[in-house]
């Protein structure tokens, strides 16, 4: 064992300025040395999106003992990357990423930016935790958000996560949080996506809006129903992202290419 | 049953004028009305990245008899949704995306605009089917892939996907490609992930870059065991990532949680 404090990496998608990332990285820094790598502006919605054939900049913005901040012209993902790759001295031992500004539960995990950077960390054999408060307003309170956190950094700094897996934490606005429950991501869908608006010069544009409709409202395994009853949901979630019954189910494939050989040689 | 034809609704992330979305495009059109949505320039590694708070447009650039051609300003998950929201009259039967000029195997699904496209699609409980080719050239000749990606949709229109899984399909650059293999994907990761150059005012930034390192090379079930081979490899994917495995050892958080109730409220 080293001697050395935990070293946590920390970023987020609502840029280095949100309130939500100085919430979370206060109320980690008695658990290690934490390091603050986040973009410099809003990157909503990026999910695992990285940026190739452009200049990628990271930039000391703040420096105190045993913490320390920086900010990219990149994505959540790039910051991992950035921060690995050209900053740290060794592998962070912890992960965090938000407290996102709006939830990141059932489907709109695959959006999320927060979770494209915590995905980053676990391909790189990091514990990683993504974490999101179901409010978007800028100026939220967080209200109960930094005990739960601390309990959950705590936890799993102490009992490791299982390779290839990670964390994704909703945290419910409600005026009295009801614990934990491990939960699995609802499924649904989102609707009217779009905003068909007229600018001044009579331009038509569409904007990005919408409303997520869960296909299973009552089944109390889900990540929606615990939000919706004052729990903080958490989801373990994967990077392989095999279908693994499907791989018997789909060798027809293999045998039916084979019969039409002749078509393709 | 319609007597209409099937609706198949293509995209890429290497932009409207790629190569490889002509080649699919054309590949395709003998099985139904082909209608192609796809971003005006490169979106790589845009993952499942959405554009919220920005103007979407979506203009036809081509029309003839049960085959037009729109692009957007958009991500590659834009596309899917502008489609399906702003322009069709009808749930596509089918969603291809690509022909991606380089591979998107292994932990690479996770970064693919291509394949952000496809789970997009499965979001919408849609079939969907995303194709790479394993050389990143703009005029590589995408040699033997028409034949399979013909069969591969084929094939699916016939019998379709289970709900919630879509198709990862890459076909390697090879003289004889030796068939179809079902396959999980490989575990790995990136490194050496930046070039650190320097312009001509002096100053210093990163370049995305980088190795695969996969750590699995003789696992015969990966996909990159059956591309290295000369297969096509066909890796079915999830969109719900909930790792269902880990729900019992974690519930100890839950526990945990509750003892420290005095803590949190």
């Amino acid at each position: 064992m080293s001697n050395k404090k935990p070293l946590i990496l920390v970023t987020n998608d609502d840029g280095v300025d949100a309130k939500g990332i100085y919430v979370l990285s206060q109320a980690i820094r008695e658990f290690g040395e934490v390091v603050v790598v986040a973009p410099d502006s809003a990157r909503s919605g990026q999910s695992s999106a990285i940026t190739p054939n452009k200049a990628m900049k990271i930039e000391k913005v703040y420096q105190e003992d045993d913490f320390s901040i920086y900010k990219t012209n990149g994505t959540p993902v790039d910051c991992i990357k950035l921060a690995m790759n050209t900053l740290l001295d060794r592998k962070p031992d912890l992960i965090v990423s938000g407290v996102n500004h709006g939830s990141n539960s059932a489907v709109c995990v695959i959006y999320s930016g927060t979770m494209g950077a915590v995905m980053e960390g676990c391909i790189n054999e990091i514990d990683s935790i993504g974490f999101s408060f179901c409010s978007e307003k800028h100026d939220t309170d967080f209200a109960g958000a930094e005990n739960y956190i601390k309990l959950i950094v705590d936890n799993i700094l102490k009992n490791g996560l299982e390779k290839g897996v990670c964390l994704n934490v909703n945290i419910p606005q409600t005026e009295e949080l009801k614990g934990v429950k491990i939960c699995r991501q609802a499924a649904g869908y989102w609707t009217k996506e779009y905003e068909l608006k007229t600018d001044e010069s009579g331009n038509e544009a569409y904007w990005l809006t919408g409303y997520f409709h869960n296909i299973e409202p009552d089944a109390e395994d889900t990540d929606e129903w615990a939000l919706s009853r004052g729990f903080v949901s958490v989801v373990p979630c994967v990077i392989d992202i095999t279908a693994y019954n499907q791989l018997k189910r789909l060798s027809y494939l293999e045998q039916s290419l084979k019969l039409s050989e002749a078509i393709v040689n």
